[in-house]
């Protein structure tokens, strides 16, 4: 019996997928272990498997396939997404001429390069023409996109990280949280003023043990290490496959607590990763969606849960009792504060959950002005001062504290940071809805039982992969589109409730 | 200006170099760290990439190019042998029918499967049905490349393993050797008996302690840590890629000397893969010879070298203060008898290099009558004791020291055996001229000095890549012919000069 053109794009897929386990695994090596020697040898390794997969993606076959299978009355609802998601991964594949993207490619190499000794010289002009050419070809490969998909310039960029997004959206919530935050941040700012003063636990924390409580705490969430693995890189992420999960950070000995908060949230994307579902496993409907999705599962475990005066009830006797922790500065009350702790700050990977929206908005906003040609780079400088004065009411002293800080533009991502704070929002929504469904969700918190807790999450969200797109995923889990009034509330009940 | 047709061909192999780096990554990441669960998936990722270099190597345009490039009146030496090793690549890629190829893989799958259950069960007769069907596969397959390439069958399944190599002109050499090792043999154990009995060093070794000596001796070999890695695996080996060598070993905690010999044989290996011409680099020509010249550096490193007197007036002090060892058994005069302790024994890989040879020939005589159906599978068993018997004057209790104890007849690897002691052989012959040819050689090595011992092997071994084959290069670097009166004349210098 000949297979049918569905069933032959199906194992196309599950090539492509298995060629991408291969890039997820070389990619994870690549950052964690490789010799620094094999860099360039590396880098050719994954540029072949990328170019094997663009052919298989990209070529006729693939085209008559979908075509094929269009026609096929026997799919079912799941077939029919898978279908669809294939044919806009088609459509992206083909859509920018291949000169493109090698041009795209190249000048995004450079300016990167560049970027980092402008970062390092505080020197915005130093980068700027590099730059300069990599907006020109992510103008001109969008648009590529945005007339195929007949979507506006800007939201053709967010929907490659954000399927389904689009920015008329984004504005309001974003406006709603714009006009918000100064007046709470100074709200918050005062309360936290009243509190007693933070003490820093002292170190130094031996590594080997600030990694065995990590285990302890990803192991208690769910995590299982016959799937995966916990690792050390310079940027901490979370890579592999989902049968060989691989989690990675950094430690610091005169500070557990950055490693530790790291690892959890590396936790809530892996949790998502395995949970997806695995009759769908390598094609496009058994993936994750976008990135506001990964990123709530990241942040409803970092920001929601063990971030919570309630998870520090299970996590601050293990810790203390870990590193032999002696005096007040390892008092839940302490260790809640010093995990809630909010300040104005430069550095965005740095922002508390307060200020971190603020970030997020003011880059939204420069990149669509930038994009859309409503403001040249050269005054990108100024304007991202002014807008930090606006929203957090500080001035970084020189590009390399403003401007120049994150990597994403000079290495061409843009249209991807809106989705840091739609996935925090999101973040706040799935959890009330999950405590609200089953209460024994928040009452294992105290106990360090979160199987309640990743059992909702597998249910309603990381098992329905991406049959669905986001927004009618947290429609259908919450009972309502995406609402910044739950995240303020969230907010305002952990920041000013005392 | 278009490509000329030998041109393209090296473009597809870089192409296949590439596919074949990176299962070597996947690879040494399977056995060293990768998380249990993950094996099926990487099992499928591993059998995707072989499908592809396959296709890669197998399809019509290869032929095409390889016809037209044949016609080439502007190849220098290196690209004329590029391009009969390509041919000959080709030819046994294509010469198996496809169904063939299937049948063998699942054939050998099952058959190691079961193995691994009866080793433990020291029951031959469980596996033998499924090692039947491997034997009668692989004469078929064997058969097919006999009758394309124009050899006996066994020198079909050995020239794979040791390209060029004939069982006509092994039979000699082997003979020799099975002449000579009963009796020398016993004139080693009672010259043996008649020294101080070998001390062993008191542990317990710390693990990190072992590696931080085994780093010492492999930087001082040269091995560069820019361009490589040493971890842990159950099964110790020499993975990876040339830019990104990855030896692995085992330890125990409760003698050091084992992990550390070890080392030192893998990063024989690894020296030979870093020096292979860069120029040609993921070409066949740029590649490693056959496993009796791989096995050769292994063993020149770790019996010609490292087990030496010289080397330990090296290495023991040093081995001696990492450990802080006190006592007689940490002098030099016990560590060497200890290093070069010879007995009879059961197992090939526990063997000494006295014996080893007797492992070797066993097997190699078995597999020939077993492939040229001169003997049935069922009396494998009473042969195997037989001969082990006649050579080393044992016999084993149970088959499980006895035909089971390794894995590669199991797993389909017929025609292999023979290198190891072809190495071994090959070993001693180029130490030999190396030494004579460059005084500071042996004089280097009470020093730790290896430089000049690298940079000899590197010039007249490593670089040559496969340009010529083993026997002629052994021919060019040493005067003559394998010849095993040098492999003897070792054995006695170490074994009966005192």
């Amino acid at each position: 019996m000949s297979l049918s053109a569905y069933s032959k794009l199906e194992n196309r897929f599950t090539r492509l997928g298995l060629l991408e386990e291969t890039s997820g695994i070389l990619h994870w090596d690549s950052a964690a272990i490789m010799p620094p020697g094999a860099a360039l040898a590396r880098g050719e390794q994954v540029a072949q498997l990328k170019a094997l997969s663009h052919n298989l993606l990209a070529n006729g076959e693939t085209a008559d396939l979908i075509a094929a299978a269009l026609e096929q009355q026997d799919l079912n609802q799941w077939q029919k997404t898978n279908l669809e998601l294939i044919r806009r991964k088609w459509l992206r594949a083909t859509v920018i001429p291949e000169d493109l993207v090698i041009a795209l490619s190249k000048a995004c190499s450079a300016s990167e390069t560049v970027w980092r000794n402008a970062r390092i010289a505080a020197d915005f002009e130093m980068v700027r023409p590099y730059t300069e050419t990599v907006l020109s070809l992510v103008r001109e490969a969008g648009t590529a996109v945005a007339e195929k998909l007949d979507l506006s310039l800007y939201d053709a960029l967010l929907d490659q990280f954000e399927p389904g997004a689009r920015s008329q959206e984004i504005d309001p919530l974003f406006d709603d949280l714009t006009q918000w935050i100064p007046g709470f941040l100074d709200d918050v700012l005062t309360a936290q003023d009243r509190r007693p003063p933070i003490q820093m636990p002292e170190g130094p924390f031996a590594v080997a043990t600030q990694r065995e409580l990590a285990v302890t705490f990803m192991s208690a969430l769910g995590f299982d290490f016959d799937y995966g693995r916990l690792d050390i890189s310079l940027h901490p992420f979370c890579g592999g496959t989902p049968d060989d999960i691989r989690i990675t950070t950094r430690y610091d000995e005169n500070d557990f607590t950055s490693a530790l908060m790291g690892v959890l949230h590396e936790t809530g994307h892996a949790m998502y990763e395995r949970g997806l579902p695995k009759d769908y496993r390598r094609q496009p409907v058994g993936a994750a969606l976008g990135m506001s999705i990964h990123e709530s599962q990241s942040l409803l475990v970092e920001m929601q849960v063990c971030r919570s005066r309630e998870f520090l009830d299970y996590a601050a006797p293990l810790a203390r009792a870990s590193f032999n922790g002696t005096g007040t500065a390892w008092d839940v009350d302490n260790l809640y504060r010093l995990y809630t702790k909010v300040e104005r700050g430069f550095i965005r990977v740095d922002a508390d959950e307060v200020t971190y929206p603020a970030h997020v908005i003011l880059r939204y906003q420069l990149e669509k002005a930038l994009i859309n040609d409503e403001m040249k780079l050269a005054d990108l400088p100024a304007a991202w001062n002014q807008k930090m004065q606006t929203l957090l009411g500080i001035t970084p002293p020189t590009d390399r504290e403003g401007c120049l800080q994150d990597i994403h533009w000079f290495d061409g991502a843009w249209g991807y940071f809106p989705t840091y704070t739609l996935g925090a929002m999101t973040a706040a929504q799935i959890y009330r809805a999950a405590v609200q469904a089953d209460p024994a969700i928040s009452a294992g918190i105290p106990a360090g039982n979160f199987t309640p807790l990743m059992a909702w999450l597998r249910q309603n969200i990381h098992a329905s992969g991406s049959l669905v797109p986001a927004a009618e995923l947290l429609k259908q889990t919450t009972g309502q589109p995406l609402d910044p009034q739950v995240f303020k509330d969230h907010l305002k009940r952990r920041y000013l409730a005392d």
